[in-house]
């Protein structure tokens, strides 16, 4: 197997890390042998658990000896919870480590510098794998990624004028919607979603099985919740802070990685007109309302200079709707 | 050649004529020599000219006797203001013709009958060529299909509170935008539109150069317009229908068969509310705004069950923005 195919299998690891190795960025680790057959794959644990080319090394065992490590980020030198990555590559007898990202984490950095010091023939890819990218965001910006979700109509509507909202998707959209929360850290909703509409925030399969990882549900405004609220209560952590300001939100999400707002409106605009939001998942029905709420309520907007305009990231057509990508 | 690829080409000849025909049909059609090469290829002219048939036999002269004609729509066999295709495809000795769509309109069917009375080898192929869509629809339902065309931000939204609407969507979106107005017979918008934005509602090339076919633009609606309004002058006839009356509008479209309704939100809700939208053409800007005009505002709209729910057509990528074409 050539260094790309190994690369597209280490993403793929990774890809079943996101939302499980917070605080640790969801690596993905493929062990080569010196004739190129795949020896050991691995992914990183929940913190506290072993790294990505760990996992991948013991898999491989004595195999490793004289082969090449592909992974999607330069391999750690520090001391954490678990040893540095790069002691592990060397004492394995690997002869080449290829890694994709650059470690931006000044901690963490320097498993290169070290991996050539010993000998080891080091290789950048220089691409950074999308699994890593709410990781990357932030080391460079000392905050989670924000995702916008929301499901609306193509006029916009996220509810009828009587507040009926169920279902404007398709059950394609809807299982897509719940996949993606399995890869969160954390969900915010407002206190007025969870009083109009007592949803629960949780991640489950189409047949209604909690997700094995549920995000921190994260409740945001001043008004009281009955203690019987769903949001509060069934599987994964839930929170209510006090506060109508997204930055509260934010820090009470600790050291999140991947957090996603779903409404209502005036939550989100809170979000958008503190700058805060940098992605935007938008899933469109082939439906006109013509009446109803809003998708996104924007305080201040007068013009369309006021306008946020993102890059369309991707279009997907999920059975009769369309989920729209969208990044800053 | 054989017949699916013969008639692509027939497809792509009727594709040129749509907007063009009417009250025609668009219809293609390719003559193929005995030995199956490609000797003529036409498409119906202007009201008063010749039909798709009569084109291509001209084309081919000689080498038709013997060949095949593929044509989109059953040959006509009434004398209108040009004689039946069935008996120019007879006279030119035309041993076979293949044919997609059935005539719906009982004047004109019975072509494959008179055909296959003649000793011409006559083939239904049994498909409903694109083109032909909205000239079948108006045979069907005794009125023009009407398609509503919006561009929008993600949130539903067509202009900031302050009016501001240039540009929500980009270049490609408005190119594609002014190609499909090319192929209407007629637009129609309502006064509050003409009074806010003087749009001239023509069909331009990217260069600004009016397209050799433009729509009739109607205006509706009871307010009175400024002599000056640029819907009133320049390329294409214009009519100002003084009426909120939705059918009102259709009725001064004549025989139309492609109609598109572009706004403003009033119009576009009277149209929904009548029932009387087959298509929606939506263009979504990767934008959100989250305030100013809604997209839709239909009248009597309470709950999600009043929606009007549509079939998603198709998706498709214009630069930065999405083109949603969804149908009844």
């Amino acid at each position: 197997m050539d260094l790309q195919a190994a690369l597209a299998l280490a993403v793929e690891e990774s890809t079943a890390a996101r939302g499980i190795s917070t605080p640790n960025p969801p690596v993905g680790a493929v062990i080569l042998a010196a004739d190129g057959t795949v020896v050991g794959r691995g992914r990183t644990a929940p913190a506290g658990g072993p790294h990505a080319e760990v996992v991948a090394l013991a898999q491989a065992g004595d195999a490793a000896r004289g082969g090449t490590a592909v992974v999607t980020l330069e391999p750690c030198d520090h001391t954490g919870r678990t040893g540095p990555c790069t002691q592990a590559l060397i004492r394995a007898g690997i002869a080449r480590v290829a890694y994709a990202a650059a470690d931006p984490n000044p901690l963490a950095a320097g498993g290169a510098h070290t991996l050539r010091a010993a000998g080891v023939d080091v290789e950048h890819l220089d691409v950074e794998p999308w699994p890593l990218t709410e990781w990357i965001f932030r080391q460079r910006h000392g905050r989670p990624m924000v995702t916008v979700k929301l499901a609306a109509t193509v006029d916009g509507r996220i509810a009828a004028p009587d507040g009926t909202s169920q279902w404007i998707t398709g059950p394609a959209a809807r299982e897509r919607a719940h996949a993606e929360r399995a890869k969160l850290d954390a969900i915010i909703v407002g206190t007025g979603t969870v009083l109009a509409d007592d949803p629960a925030l949780t991640a489950r399969t189409p047949d209604g099985a909690p997700y094995p990882h549920q995000p921190t549900r994260i409740v945001l405004g001043k008004r009281d919740l009955p203690a019987a609220a769903r949001v509060l209560t069934g599987p994964g952590a839930a929170q209510h802070v006090r506060s109508r300001d997204p930055h509260a939100a934010l820090e009470a999400t600790g050291d999140a990685v991947n957090v996603q707002v779903e409404g209502g409106s005036t939550v989100l605009g809170a979000f958008f007109a503190a700058g805060l939001v940098d992605r935007v998942q938008a899933y469109i029905a082939p439906v006109l309302l013509g009446a109803g709420l809003p998708a996104v309520t924007i305080p201040g907007v007068g013009t369309l200079a006021d306008a946020t305009r993102f890059h369309l990231e991707s279009v997907e057509r999920l059975g009769e709707d369309v989920l729209l990508t969208l990044l800053r």
